[in-house]
């Protein structure tokens, strides 16, 4: 059936107002236009971004909204000016822009573009204009990719295409989390060879982390979490010691300066909570100690002291792990192919698109790493 | 006349108690002790840390104290284990260590020494022992070199032998503003050529990272001070814009961003005030911006969002610009020998050590950039 061109009727999980649960309907996807891309979504899963969205109070003009930004699937049309995309084309959508155009794009120093913040509201996150309607409605795009549907219309600066023999299911959680972790780990902290490293929070983006302080080399990695049923997991991934701060009195980076005899050289923040910045900054050597805030919050603030950096320690951040997002995606992708990173082992349920709001459930009891889901399987 | 192994009795600014003025009083000057050099002060010149010290509250501990850490004179005798000095060096104190000995030191990734910290208390800033004494009481010696005085006695790891033929009176600002000014643009901030840079605060500290800025290649140097009358003293040393917040109604970072079309890439805090690093920090521009704390504060916290790091900027800081001390002092001089950093241009008053309350009422109404005393004249 050729599909092209015409309205697809579909099914997708609708938002419909902040607090509610997502509701399955079927909506009408329009026939991509300029620069845009129609892409069958094979695999979505569910990352925090999403809940934080849904449950924690954004701009209520990111409503009706179709979630949803870790996701593979397979490009079934494409609108005048594309070039880089074909149908039958294997694609992942990611949430942040790479034009390839703007001074941002051309310029090694960053992973920013222009477009990341031109086409998606700041405030709500969500992508400015839409393809999707329901019930007569627009339905916005949650971080102009929206993939919680069997169909979804994406500008194609957030579009990266991937090995054609990449297995959908299994790179899905690569689009976010994967490489927000990772990346910021290589990346943006640079892990060094044989240092030692403290990661905070073990999430999807966390566990990340790890795996890439040992692609780095660290000698130590220390995984802190609340939660010690997630030690076992963060193990696999080549942490060596495990820091559940519940077990101790005094402050945690108290605890941490003391394992490593002055702080640990690299520390990354995963949980987006300003008290576990101040942790994960006074856990770092005061002398060259790098923070990493990996964790998003653009609400609460934390505090330093000006001579917690004159010591000589530095603090960083970067979205998708500073990753140039298509290329970074592309170039991931083929790094799982190659076997040299993990992803299977970050999958820890399978459901279909019906099950929306089970995965979320799973998601906020913590009961799961990545939830993946398959609106169109192959 | 042959001091060495006697006592010298001379005159130095005793500081008896916090918010009192200093007194001339004679004072005994004991025989340097083991790795400690005694050293006759010909120049030094008054810096706001000798000021947070005598006026802002420090450790009741900290006192009675001779003041001063930035300073030039000619090594008088040494104590058993000196290698590196000899009767007659030209030498420069300086107030952060460089034993070379320890774990630090050997690292190419900071400035800071193991010494730094056990030699000199980090409550009250002030060396744990020291050799001066005045009617009978022991007399602290503030960052351990305590340079108000006609002679003094320092641990041989605070002390730099710089070129014979320097002169004193000249280069004597360099042993702690310039060196941290300077080296907080070229070292810490690494400035790059044709960048843009705003530096806060226009003190000695402040024009030394002006002219850090430019040696580094910046097209643009943003000048910040709410005291319009240190903006000529900027452009001596390279600025090219000079904003006044005093002159605005609307933040100060917003003014920067509209004029640098987004941010600048470096900005530099050369006050030590929480809310001028948040300014610094929101200066910058949000995709590679690189905000660098020169200035000191160990009691009050600024704050900032996750999100402000997590577009790709950075913070940083060091003490000493980041330069290994001794080392960057002996190569800082050197530089001002081949005429390749200005530093007479800091000098605004000439004074003799009696004059030290003069200099100090200066230096709070902003009136000097550095006043020289010449304890002992050569």
């Amino acid at each position: 059936m050729d599909t092209a061109g015409k309205v697809i009727k579909c099914k997708a999980a609708v938002a419909w107002e902040p607090n509610k649960p997502m509701v399955i309907e079927e909506i009408e996807v329009a026939p991509p236009q300029a620069n845009e891309v129609r892409v069958k979504i094979v695999a979505t899963s569910v990352c925090h971004s999403d809940l934080y969205h849904l449950y924690e109070g954004m701009h209520k003009d990111g409503f009706p909204v179709v979630l949803g930004h870790e996701a593979a699937g397979i490009v079934e049309s494409v609108g005048p000016g594309v070039t880089e995309f074909t149908p039958g084309d294997k694609v992942m959508p990611v949430f942040l822009a790479q034009c390839r155009d703007c001074h941002l794009c051309k310029s090694p120093k960053t992973n920013q573009c222009m477009k990341a913040w031109t086409e998606v509201s700041k405030d709500s996150l969500t992508g400015v204009d839409s393809r999707l309607s329901c019930k007569g409605k627009k339905i916005l795009l949650f971080a102009g990719t929206g993939t919680f549907s069997e169909y979804t219309v994406i500008k194609q600066n957030r579009v990266a295409k991937i090995h054609p023999d990449a297995p959908l299911d299994k790179v899905c959680p690569l689009s976010c989390g994967i490489c927000t972790g990772y990346g910021s780990a290589v990346n943006v902290a640079k892990v060094e060879e044989g240092s030692s490293c403290a990661v905070f929070g073990l999430g999807a983006v966390g566990l990340a982390a790890v795996m890439g302080c040992k692609a780095a080399g660290a000698k130590r990695i220390i995984a802190v979490d609340t939660n010690p049923e997630k030690f076992d997991k963060a193990k696999i991934f080549g942490a060596t010691d495990f820091v559940n701060p519940k077990d101790h009195s005094k402050p945690i980076h108290e605890v941490l300066v003391e394992m490593t005899n002055g702080g640990v050289d690299f520390s990354l923040e995963c949980v987006g909570s300003p008290a576990v910045v101040e942790s994960a900054l006074h856990s770092t050597i005061p002398a060259w100690g790098v923070c990493v805030i990996v964790g998003f919050n653009q609400v609460q603030k934390f505090s330093a002291l000006p001579t917690d950096f004159t010591t000589g320690r530095s603090m960083k951040g970067a979205l998708f792990g500073g990753f140039k997002s298509k290329d970074g995606l592309t170039e991931m992708v083929q790094r799982y192919m190659d076997k040299k990173i993990m992803v299977d082992e970050f999958i820890t349920h399978n459901m279909g698109l019906d099950q929306i709001m089970e995965a979320v459930d799973l998601m906020k009891a913590a009961k799961c790493v990545r939830a993946v889901l398959t609106p169109s399987p192959q």
